[in-house]
């Protein structure tokens, strides 16, 4: 780790800037594999099935009897905690059901908002040493409440042709409508464009690597929305002489061990504290299974000593991290302090882990600084807010004149005689 | 214009079908441009500005003499109308606060959202001959609602280095912060990444040509959010017996006057109001100022005929029009058909016109088929909402055994050791 003291204001940029890559090549490749999905379908997808996850694959799609299976495969403790899990996020989301108020803005112009769900959605689950069954219910648990007609979820099969169980029962507990084994850029390519089995969807949710990254900004240049760009994933603690170092360094450590791009920010205010976090997280390191991983992602993490709270602060509001984590004193008044973050965890019990599985809160946030401008996933975003509004006569006689005076202003004379002609029949009505 | 009368089923996708266009040369054009003002910052603006808006400026911002005069240029009407519509914008986007609720998932794991408004955004408003003040205001106001902190303007200005003084009255009644004389790319580029004179933003707003809407979508792969993709805008009417064919044609032709490539859609339960619509709108059409470009969008517009309304809803459903105007009778039940649209005006009196100035309702709305994943822009656009959580000694042991199950099975051993290192310490301090 990079051990940065009373760091100078110019030299915060280095501590906070996230690792730049060159991704002209990236992007001509990921286009290229579009390109063959969008033209030839399944038989492009089977092709890319063959050559990257070097399987054969008849049916794209996850059979019922697969889905049985899968959920006989289960130990009874893993669907619990996915049950568990489900009903808190659950619960969450559903708080976050939107009611458009109606609202006149002038005597007879009532306007409002109404949430309408995108119709078909399309979900990515990677595959790889893990399976991130936590996704599958962080991202189709609100696309069910939302009330979205079409889920569908891609996932990269293994090589005998099969998605971990827990992927399925994940997807099953959380209302999935169909699941097919496909990976990487060929399934954001299939929902994106739809193919012979795969549905078109309007809209691509989930992780993934450089390549599903690519692929999924490349169809949103065109095709279908995305729920946001990405990067490594990354945390930021900020620790005072109260915070207890075991925790944070088993809280530096969880985000460490995700790969070895991730991005760890450790911002202190006592020097006794940072040096025992460092010894603490060393110590902890060791007995970690993904320990070359962690290891990797350590050696490029930041620990930064400041004056004070309100310092460690902007450096933090400037850094913008997808999850904070601020085990300190007040944290109450800490926490109103914070602008720009994905995920904010208070107090000393609260750390990611909660957050990634289970206390409710969507896992599916903004990196590499798009918390500046981006919000995480939540119910928001599988609906669409529809303005509608009703202006009655009386309307026309509040409104006309500030429209067809800026209409005319704007040279646009067809908007203004649109006005003007309601304008008319209402006076020639009310004479 | 082109008419199908009771199309099949299958000949629905060449109704509403938008045209496509090859981008690559596009893109490649853009990239030149962003480079250079990423590269070169005001001196390379300057000399786009130069080429393109053929003027040479010594100071890119707007300065406070300006303001002063634009507002001294500008007749009384139509600042009283520009504050008027603001009012307007206002009330309605203030109706759209968020407030979070605290929602408590399990005993002692309490999850809430809270809205944070972006910190700097720049909205861009194309020149051109009709000056765009009322974009100022769709884009400022929530901007200032939000509270955003820095609100930049970018416009093209005129050969004699000004912008229109309805744009800057416009700018200053709904709290901009810093105008400057940019255009095009150029302004699109110093807003991304900053230059000596701009101040890098974090969400670009504003329509624009395609080379503008190219260079949204281009920064927004790396640097910025942006409101939304775009294309030519649209607007479809569902007419039945009891619509106003005056009216109709009037909004049909408010739509097509804004550019040759405005995309126009009637669909019609009643042959007889149908001709009608025609006749009238090519009446219309020869009063109109801007006649060739509302005659050139008119020869690519749609009239469809079809047997009732739910097929009707059905056809605009799958267009999924940028604005949909509902002149019918029971326009209430016909409203809740809309699955896809961006705004929606409901009876006879509710024309386009109203919310594209000034009825409170925002007119940056979702083109090209977007609507069917985008909202419009609303005061969300300029926020993000943050997840909180707090986790007590009580919510550990609600919590813990769910969450160290799934994150050993996701084989994220790091993560289930943050949790019961809090699990053990509650354990310890309940013994």
């Amino acid at each position: 780790m990079k051990i940065y003291k009373y760091p100078k204001k110019d030299e915060w940029k280095s501590i906070i800037t996230r690792p730049q890559k060159n991704q002209e090549q990236l992007f001509a490749l990921v286009g290229q594999v579009l390109e063959q999905i969008k033209d030839k379908g399944d038989e492009a997808v089977r092709e890319y099935e063959l050559k990257f996850d070097k399987v054969s694959l008849d049916q794209l799609a996850v059979s019922p009897a697969e889905m049985e299976e899968a959920e006989n495969l289960l130990d009874d403790e893993l669907k619990k905690a996915i049950v568990n899990a489900h009903h808190n996020i659950e619960v969450f989301h559903e708080a976050q059901r939107f009611q458009g108020k109606k609202v006149q803005t002038m005597d007879g112009v009532v306007c409002w908002q109404k949430a309408s769900p995108i119709q078909k959605v399309g979900l990515y689950i990677p595959g790889g040493t893990a399976p991130l069954f936590s996704t599958v219910l962080m991202l189709a648990t609100p696309a069910k409440i939302a009330g979205c007609e079409e889920i569908v979820l891609c996932s990269p099969p293994d090589k005998q042709g099969k998605i971990h169980p827990a992927i399925l029962y994940a997807a099953k507990v959380a209302g999935v409508s169909s699941i097919f084994k496909i990976g990487g850029v060929q399934a954001v390519g299939a929902m994106a464009y739809g193919t012979q089995s795969v549905p078109k969807v309007y809209k691509i949710f989930g992780p993934g690597n450089q390549f599903v990254m690519a692929a999924k900004q490349m169809v949103a240049m065109h095709e279908v929305a995305i729920d946001m760009p990405a990067g490594p994933s990354e945390v930021a603690v900020l620790a005072d002489h109260s915070s207890n170092p075991v925790f944070v360094a088993a809280d530096l450590l969880s985000q460490a061990e995700h790969g070895m791009d991730s991005q760890v920010l450790l911002v202190a205010t006592d020097e006794k504290v940072l040096m025992e976090v460092k010894a603490e997280t060393e110590r902890q390191l060791k007995a970690l299974p993904r320990i070359e991983m962690a290891s990797a992602s350590l050696e490029n993490s930041r620990f930064v000593l400041v004056s004070d709270i309100q310092e460690a602060m902007q450096i933090i509001n400037e850094y913008a991290p997808e999850h904070l984590i601020l085990p300190v004193e007040n944290y109450e008044k800490v926490a109103e302090m914070v602008v720009n973050a994905g995920s904010v965890f208070l107090g000393k019990y609260s750390c990611e882990s909660a957050g990634d599985y289970a206390s409710g809160t969507n896992h599916t946030l903004p990196t590499n600084g798009y918390a500046k401008a981006y919000s995480g996933v939540s119910l928001d975003s599988f609906i669409r807010k529809i303005t509608f509004q009703e202006l009655s006569a009386k309307g026309i006689q509040s409104i006309a004149q500030t429209v067809e005076v800026m209409a005319h202003n704007e040279q646009l004379n067809a908007h203004e005689n649109a006005m003007a002609l309601r304008r008319l029949e209402v006076q020639d009505e009310n004479a």
